[in-house]
């Protein structure tokens, strides 16, 4: 039995407009929802409108489906407010995608294991076998995908068949070194989480934490974001930086560069299966 | 009278090889020198060894000439050592070159007052009237340079003739809004001082803080590096990040630039101004 | 002639409870306000509502007075409700105190004039005279008020006299090195700011630098803070901190432990100055 | 095969006097070494000097031992100083204790096996069943060795005899929640790394987040350090902070604590595996 109030989380965005706030907050309080946290967003170089509001329902009385039917009657049309529906205790799916690096995948299992990460992780895919070990650690079936120019559609499709049945909500590249394509991308969209480093200024090419060093930058950082056509250009949804100095050699940054890739996919992980993050325009409105 | 001893700066570099310190420290303690400080560093990549020492003279029998003379003769040549000596109370003398900001002009001035930039400032060099009221408050000769498509030689000209009237060490481009001449930079090699924006990922064109803001960035940062021909491409001195959200409109990304840009000029002039930096192959080692 | 709109900034909390947030808007929108920042927050440990708005005058229809009237008739009493009301384009007048040390004084001046800090200055109060050059520097009126045991009372008579005189709206101590009795801490309740140094761990005692050297501490803080008769307890504003290590020796923690004074105290005195902070219970709702 | 030179690592200290380096550095090249590393420090207020060293033997003729009696004989006396020898590719064994949280123990594991934590793990002692099931994932010996008032003392017998057994070098405490003795600390001096959490400023007492919570502070912290006699006041490691406001309820304040304890935790590991701390007066020196 548990004894904690259901609650929902509602992401809401809409053009931003007089009396949004106070319809919806009339609305809960007619289903006698406790409205715990409320957080908003206006961009006025959009006029564009965010909210995020995570309501209680202390006497178990409201109905999901009904909330959710009404609140789009009620509030949907007059706003032109679009809204997504969660409810907290629900957990969202989460398929890992991994080639060779086991950091990530370390960090990701370890965090949900310590109920720290709140999703499910049905499976693991990987195009290469060396990972295997770990899942089996953590008692995680694991698919072996290979792909290679030859087999790339054909992956694919093996891919994307078992993230339908497994009912997947959304995707982690934890360092798969594949370039996701644009089917995927569009079945998923805004639910492919990558990690890429980033560094100041930018080094682009094939070794840039080579020319990171060349430069003696003092600064390198790492960037999660949302998976888009265009390589590495999708909204980024958290960021940090770590500093080095001369003294650090290349292999180094590199270390220093994998272990702020796990802390930083790791947070970016947490915020999207906490549902703080809302996206419009290839950025993220976070709330966090 | 000053009690307290006399101390040498000392910044060498050389190709690699063995018995480099036990020679150096061995020269210093036959003078009688007391070694206060002593770091060093190889760049294994480049077989390249750099050493920073201080050198207490507490019983006054140094002679600052006599040690420079016998230093090259001894140690230069036969480790193909270079090195450059400095009088820890001689502070160096730095131009100060401004356009219309005044953040980072107020921060070099109020820091250099307080004791903590030690350096002298000689003069300010603008190409613009703004700030003259800055320089007047702080009691310093201001000597206003317009700069246009037209007088852009003369003008530089100019800008020589004080530089040398005063016998300047090094340069400050605290958000001196022109491009300095390849003539400038060739007479102060590794002595000119500019600070920039930086973003992760870099964002390039005019208008990098609307960029930033378009993508949703979450970090802005700042670099001071040495200036070179190309352009905001010089040996990185120190750079610093700052957290920003979707909250922040373009102008908070701006003010909380420009609030970073001071801070990490500042230290990048410390260093410089406390002779821990030394440049090689476009890159710093910074021994701090 | 100014042509941005007015706006008011409203400060507000009251006991936890259904329904605020939608009368407080629909008032707003009776008036034709425009709401272009609202945040807000609950604290469950307490039952205690807090909200921040910023509403815009477009229409230039809005009388100050009146809506002040209103607003506490309609709602302060239905919800035993609370409300600090400000113009945003009227600056608070701040009085500065200090004593020998000029880093935080140069940097709170130099920011007000870059127009960086949303108050005026209408002078500085000090127990000593070390100062007063800057003050002329800045132009700016410089009362030498003596303090010691004989005449702590008679001195503490002449500030108050000042602060009246000047209808000051609240006070920094910019390292000002006397304890404010409790008469001056009452007469200013949460308007008394204060910076001193924090560590990890806290070292009590009259040299915590040194105490903080002599345990080898790789981190030194800054906390800003409002004045209460409990010293150094009072709500926090704002906090920081600096990396140091073993090579940095006494001295050296006390430079950057005056760095970060001065940049933790200016961050604080902004959010004050732009009315974001709430202070109940000896703590901060501080919304940035 | 293993191609890769041996590396040496050794930490010395001896009172301040001119010619150490010198002499130690003619001592390596006398037996072929080649210097890879070199980093000193003096602690003027004590007049101690201290040294870490990694020397590369290339050309494999260097004997470990003899090197070792060597370097005693010489230097030993001469200098009054005192040498700890390691041999890189020799990893120490640390044995780690546990009780009920997991989130210290999967950091460890994790990247003992990713290959960014170099030490051998050979058992986990706990005095709690719970993380049995992590043991177990890893494969690693497990031995439940319950604490109580009454076998106390028994029960550290049982640990002293494991911890003999397996010729553990040094110990850490992942969250273990009892105090260890006297006895133990005095067979692992500078040998056993604990991790709690740290406030700006201290909240003594049982809870310390409740009172940091109802203080609003905005910064909490958490210490790695070498266990001593006095409860967490021995020689401190590392340490790291975490931004958090008036948002943020206890259950949060917990949360990042724990997050932060992991990282900071692991990071003082890192160090002690890689022979970068030297302790002296309840101090360290960490050659970073």
């Amino acid at each position: 039995m548990n004894l904690s109030p259901n609650r929902l989380v509602l992401l809401m965005h809409c053009p931003d407009q007089k009396g949004i706030i106070a319809s919806v907050t009339e609305f809960i309080h007619q289903r006698n929802g406790n409205i715990i946290y409320i957080d908003q967003y206006v961009d006025r170089s959009q006029d564009a409108f965010f909210m995020r509001m995570v309501v209680e329902d202390s006497n178990k009385t409201i109905d999901f489906k009904t909330f959710k039917n009404d609140f789009v009657l009620e509030l949907g049309a007059a706003f032109q407010l679009k809204c997504d529906f969660y409810q907290e205790e629900r957990f969202p799916k989460m398929a890992v995608f991994v080639s060779k690096y086991d950091h990530c995948l370390y960090d990701i299992l370890s965090q949900q294991r310590s109920g720290k990460l709140n999703c499910e992780i049905p499976f693991i895919i990987s195009n290469h076998k060396d990972l295997e070990g770990i899942a089996k650690q953590f008692e995680i079936p694991f698919f072996h995908i290979p792909v290679s120019k030859e087999n790339k559609k054909e992956a694919e499709e093996k891919q994307l068949e078992i993230l339908k049945q497994y009912q997947v909500d959304f995707i982690v590249l934890a360092r798969y070194m594949q370039i996701v394509s644009s089917k995927l991308i569009d079945l998923y969209p805004s639910k492919i989480i990558n990690i890429h480093h980033s560094f100041l200024p930018a080094f682009p090419g094939a070794k840039p934490y080579h020319s990171a060093f060349n430069r003696g930058v003092k600064i390198i950082g790492a960037t999660s974001h949302y998976v888009t056509e265009e390589l590495d250009a999708g909204p980024i949804i958290e960021q940090d930086i770590v500093r080095v100095s001369h003294e650090h050699d290349v292999k180094d940054l590199i270390n220093k560069g994998q272990d702020l890739e796990r802390m930083v996919l790791l947070r970016g992980l947490k915020l999207h299966c906490d549902r703080k993050i809302m996206v419009y325009n290839n950025k993220t409105v976070v709330f966090n």
